[in-house]
């Protein structure tokens, strides 16, 4: 693991790594925002959307402030494997800048592809051996393929106490958007798609959260392909409490995640506080 | 004035416009942030540093929330003239993206970069005719070239009440950076330099503010060369009392500023409240 950036922020440190992955096979890069007093401090993991990497959410999203505030380490990995050797398609929702948090396995991508390990097993274990954040206080939240990524990894890990997302993208089946490319990565039948489903995964887990908590804004231009409703029905179907606010005027990128990453922090905050 | 981007951010509006400015000859981008209940606010022009358009401070400095806070609309300009038939330079720091904040005297530069009078006239003008902000309660801050830009703009301009910098440069005339740039774009005579340069302006000043705020981090890799101990001297002999902050640790970039951000907003609001 080595130090690529460093910035005080917040009296706390905004720290960028690189490190190799056996399971993604390249080098990947992570961020890491450390409060002072970090020792057995909650940690939050946060899952970017289509196109970004590690840097468009220590930049823009300004829960550098909160994170501190609130004594939450959080944790910001790429959207995917990159570099030499790794395939891309000229499609931005392909390839490099979007994994969706899955492991592929339809070549090439199954050489690289893995996010789903990645973010849930590989990351985890660096992460503990390398800091001493609490082992045990962890959540994660992320936005649009994010946002659903970290659904699908909250439901399906024990390792996460909590879970939220900002504009989550909640059906891989309705929306034309996710499964046009799903297809590339897994095989095309529905239960592939199923694993990674966060409205076929709520309805048939027995994991359930206290909560979920989901922003949404109603300017946002990717709104009717999120399919947050049918989310909500599954939640109410299934017995999930859900918190939704549709934020009027609202649109989906980094001013809306600016606006309320306060809320998100101190709801994980306030869960995670409380458990062992 | 054309709308190129609206985004709804913190219960306000984050806006960028494009213009044709006859002072610059060339069309003109400037962001603004407005508040809900706009009519009548305290207005705060933002000058960036080098390398920066409008959007660096709107996406990353996390002003919305205290702009929104506290009340108070902000206008951030570009650096520069850019697009077909400015001039431009290899060096970053001569050229697009680094106009200084000045008149050029010296061809080919005057021709496109007065971006004194752009900042400080034909943008407060347009301002003014297209907006209900307040017309006397006007604040002017910036950062590294835009902090010493705001401090030059401010003692010269009955329009600013209240004026703040992060990391500025201070003196013209010792800093390496600037003056091996200011000879291109100016006559080599001190005078010329001396009509921009914090420290000369300072002691020459009759125009009094109640205080000057300046915020720096002490790991900022420019520290040696902003000269802001001289500028501490400098006021201190013209009995301009002055706010220092030197934060260790923090560096020359935005999370500096993000870091403190509201300190800044806060200062401006609290003058501006009480002028006519």
């Amino acid at each position: 693991m080595e130090l690529v950036e460093k910035h005080r922020s917040h009296n706390g440190s905004q720290e960028v790594y690189k490190h190799f992955s056996e399971t993604t096979n390249c080098i990947m890069r992570f961020a890491v925002y450390i409060p002072d007093s970090s020792k057995d401090c909650s940690l939050l993991y946060f899952l970017s959307g289509i196109t970004c990497n590690e840097q468009n959410f220590i930049q823009k999203s300004g829960y550098q402030q909160f994170a501190s505030k609130y004594q939450v380490a959080v944790i910001v990995p790429d959207t995917s494997p990159r570099g030499e050797g790794v395939p891309d398609n000229e499609d931005y929702r392909l390839g490099c800048g979007a994994g969706f948090y899955l492991n592929a396995t339809v070549e090439p991508w199954s050489n690289n592809y893995k996010m789903y390990d990645y973010v849930t097993r590989d990351l985890p274990n660096l992460i503990s051996n390398n800091f001493q954040f609490s082992k045990s206080k962890i959540g994660i939240f992320g936005h649009s393929m994010g946002g659903g990524g970290a659904i699908q990894c909250a439901l399906k890990n024990d390792l996460y106490k909590s879970v939220s997302a900002f504009s989550p993208i909640c059906s891989l089946h309705k929306s034309t958007f996710s499964r046009e490319i799903f297809i590339n990565y897994l095989d095309s039948n529905s239960d592939a798609l199923n694993k990674y489903d966060p409205i076929t995964l709520i309805k048939n887990s027995k994991k359930k959260f206290e909560s979920i908590k989901i922003d949404v804004g109603l300017s946002d231009n990717f709104l009717k392909d999120l399919y947050i409703d049918d989310f909500i029905q599954a939640c109410d179907e299934s017995e999930q409490k859900l918190l939704v606010s549709k934020y009027p005027g609202y649109d989906h990128g980094y001013f809306f995640i600016n606006s309320f990453i306060e809320d998100h922090i101190k709801y994980h905050a306030t869960i995670l506080k409380n458990k062992q």
